[in-house]
């Protein structure tokens, strides 16, 4: 009987899985028996976009969390595929910070012309998983969200890759469940237009408060205030943007801080992150970590400890994106076929503990941007992923952040040159500040 | 070995399961061995309101649909518990359209008193239940949503009561996905306040839709106009309110009715009704309904026809409520317990189908409410659950409609009589359109 596998989300990580067995079969190896269970009806998980909030038009929760005007906010050098470059792609150089349905066409163009698609099952979501120790085996049950329809399959391997940042992370604020204006968290952001001219708070200091922030300042919006908890981004703001330390309480429209400042607000939108959340999954088999680069219990960041049937890709915070998870799915699938050999647990969890180890120390950013690069690298050099610079891509991850230091409104007008194929991108035809259409279309055409 | 009783959802329904075995055992029979699964971490259902919208802060989907200034639009003499009176609650005689606060005290107040909240799990979430026809067995896998623990159980009978105003049944429109304002469905309505002065579009044309509506007007929305599907509901609305045929396409804050008008909008609401949503049952034991009065499959209203170990509370559209949730937990307790006996498959069948025979001809909405006066009566007379004159509530039932379509926005300052005290309700202190404090303590205390 050839091997059965089950994967779990068709996401860039799903998408990344079904690549590698089909990269091996290309070379002569056997395909195992692949499903693929993705509940929204198309691929690409988070660059599939999607209006709906909350709960989505099949009575499931909305998977995306991106957002009309959403630009990559990496360089586009920084995530591609060695397998498959933005040259194949495009045929002509672009711009470093493509807008959302711009990444989306790449990394469904790859799997396109790699005939997975009908391994995915669309439209079904995973409802449970159970593990047989004695044979070896899991169970899983399955439901056609559109139709209820339910099923069952058996498994000897599983590989989870359903993202952790649609499960939105929302904490309690004293006086926050009479606040009289909208209320939001990031996942269910979608444009900024209604804010023009609007009072604006957001909780959180990372990558969304940032990012929606701005889009909330392009779009008008009357003011921005920024509220952190453990420190402020401290990025040379416009005149209408200002970082506060954490939220104390809501008294009706206003918001005390914990400087003993306060302000009046239109609307809240909680930036604070995601949850790892497998509602699949019994807890002896799920990931329960903050959002870090190295989560624990994962063997080379993608096998489980506790049990080797079972594999996370992507389940790290992301410098690296795409091509990370190319270098996870490749390492899963020669752990699965036998190709790499498992060291015992105990040589497993020592290997777990120094990359535990060498995180806790990681001094800046720029350590981090190396650390996930060491990462990279070691998987890449376990399987055949075609090599590129990674030294390359990790000075990309520098210059990047220094950019976005020296000019937050401005680093997505910077432009980088790929590591793989040598070309400079393009300088873009309009700035960011002022780009007000995000399509393929005006992306490309101008 | 006792009868093993597994319910799912402590709301009202399951309260009322709860409520029914409690009541056998105090006459003296057997308990059974009964696990309450609760994903929320207090009882109450719908009642237990939250500021929360979409995803809740343990990342399960929020529950309830109620609202800040939420009231209840049927009379509180309709639904009635027979063993547990308003008087016997409150001590004197209260207005008849209490605000959602009260009436949560209401339900909360009769099961403190007979100590079942022990049977309880609660932020315990039902993942997935298989059904073993050689054992007659349900197992059932469950998940503390706060830490991820899960647990396999195993149940003879299973009572589902999730209720099915939660899950929003979301359309599609050509163009929403670029409506550059707020879009959010009646799900996710928290309260009107930031509406002042804003043009809002209502999509529906049921309870969500008038009732958000005059919420809204009471807020001071700058224009309301409710957008029907089937039919309008013609009542006699304020000058800033109007009816429109549907919406056939959104074009920027646009929509297009099918009449050929058009109007400028700053929100979308969509009332357009909820989901009958299972995601933890295999299709063959999930009822699968648009909202009607009897949902097809079965057995007076309450026992699965293909599998009579499993149950259903409020399945049905509800003109009555508690009191009628209060009839089906006692019929399903003395089907279980084996006091009521099952008729043959084919004479269930036939007594599914006059009920639904009896259905597809109802004339208007009084003829619906006399419908389910006739399925109430027949459940509360199989049992011993408290008699109680159910021809005098569907009177009450027909007072209120008429009420409403003479003064929608005072129809809830009119005073009705309990049909088992006996009690006038008091004329409230503060008419319903001057209400701007919906809080218990304002509500007893004025
Ligand atoms: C707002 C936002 C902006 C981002 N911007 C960038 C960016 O600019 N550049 C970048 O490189 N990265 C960005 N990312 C990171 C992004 O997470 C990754 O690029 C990538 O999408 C992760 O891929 P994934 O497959 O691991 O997970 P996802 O993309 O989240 O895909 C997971 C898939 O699993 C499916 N799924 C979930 N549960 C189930 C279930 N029970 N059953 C079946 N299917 C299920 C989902 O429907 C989804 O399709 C951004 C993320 C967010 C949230
Ligand atoms: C906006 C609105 C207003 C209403 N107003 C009135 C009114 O004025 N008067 C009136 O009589 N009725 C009103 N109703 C009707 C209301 O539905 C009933 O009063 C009542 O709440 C139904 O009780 P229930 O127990 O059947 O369902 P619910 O009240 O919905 O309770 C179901 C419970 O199941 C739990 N649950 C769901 N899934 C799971 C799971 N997988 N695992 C564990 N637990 C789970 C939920 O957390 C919840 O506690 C209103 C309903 C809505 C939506
Ligand atoms: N393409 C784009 O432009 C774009 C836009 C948005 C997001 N993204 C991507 O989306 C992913 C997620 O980013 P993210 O910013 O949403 O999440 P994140 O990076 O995990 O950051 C979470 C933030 O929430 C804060 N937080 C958490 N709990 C809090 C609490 N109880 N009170 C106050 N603050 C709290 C954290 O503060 P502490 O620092 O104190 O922990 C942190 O600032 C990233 O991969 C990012 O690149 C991309
Ligand atoms: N206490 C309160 O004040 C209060 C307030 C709100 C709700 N509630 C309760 O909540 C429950 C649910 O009420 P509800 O009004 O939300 O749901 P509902 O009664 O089921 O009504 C759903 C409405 O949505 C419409 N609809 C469905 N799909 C549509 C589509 N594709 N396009 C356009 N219209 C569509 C239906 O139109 P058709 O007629 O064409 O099918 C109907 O008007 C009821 O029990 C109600 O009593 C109580």
């Amino acid at each position: 009987m050839s091997l059965r596998v089950g994967i779990i989300g068709a996401g860039p990580s799903g998408m990344a899985q079904l690549r590698a067995f089909e990269a091996a079969r290309a070379k002569g190896a056997d395909m195992p028996e692949i499903v693929c269970f993705e509940k929204q009806s198309d691929w690409g998980g988070q660059w599939n976009y999607s209006w709906h909030t909350g709960i989505d038009g099949s009575g499931e929760s909305a998977h995306s969390s991106m957002y009309r005007h959403l630009w990559s906010n990496g360089p586009k050098e920084c995530l591609e595929f060695s397998d498959y470059t933005f040259d194949e792609h495009f045929g002509r150089p672009i711009s470093s910070f493509p807008p959302r349905e711009v990444l989306f066409d790449y990394i469904a163009g790859r799997v396109e012309k790699s005939d997975v698609r009908k391994y995915i099952q669309f439209n079904t979501a995973v409802r449970w998983v159970n593990y047989d120790e004695a044979t070896e085996e899991f169970t899983l049950f399955s439901q056609d969200v559109k139709t209820g329809e339910s099923k069952t399959y058996v498994f000897d391997k599983l590989v989870v890759s359903t993202g952790h940042f649609s499960t939105p992370n929302i904490p309690e604020f004293d006086g926050i469940n009479t606040f009289p204006g909208e209320v939001l968290h990031a996942h269910d952001f979608r444009g900024a237009e209604r804010f023009g001219g609007k009072r604006l708070l957001m909780i959180g200091s990372s990558y969304s408060a940032e990012d929606i922030g701005m889009q909330a300042h392009k779009m008008g919006a009357a003011s921005i205030t920024l509220s952190y908890r453990s420190g402020p981004m401290g990025f040379d703001w416009p005149s209408t943007t200002v970082e506060r330390p954490l939220v104390t309480r809501f008294e009706g429209t206003t918001a005390h801080f914990a400087d003993g400042t306060s302000g009046e607000f239109d609307a809240v939108i909680m930036c604070t992150g995601y949850l790892h959340k497998y509602p699949f999954l019994p807890s002896d088999l799920a990931v329960n970590s903050p959002n870090v680069l190295y989560p624990g219990n994962l063997y080379k960041g993608v096998v489980w400890q506790q049990n080797t049937n079972l594999f996370y890709l992507g389940a790290q915070d992301q410098y690296y994106t795409f091509n990370m998870f190319d270098a996870q799915a490749w390492f899963a699938r020669d752990v699965m076929t036998g190709k790499i050999a498992m060291p015992s647990a105990a040589e497993r969890a020592a290997d777990i503990q120094s990359w535990l180890d060498t995180q806790a120390a990681l001094a800046d950013h720029d350590a981090e941007a190396d650390f996930q690069t060491d990462y990279v690298r070691e998987l890449i050099n376990a399987t055949d992923y075609p090599e590129f610079d990674l030294d390359a891509v990790s000075t990309l991850f520098k210059d990047w952040m220094r950019h976005k230091s020296e000019d937050i409104l401005g680093y997505r007008d910077k432009a980088h040159r790929s590591v793989i194929t040598g070309t400079m991108a393009e300088i873009h035809h309009t700035r960011w500040i002022n780009a007000m259409d995000d399509s393929l279309e005006r992306f490309l055409n101008g």
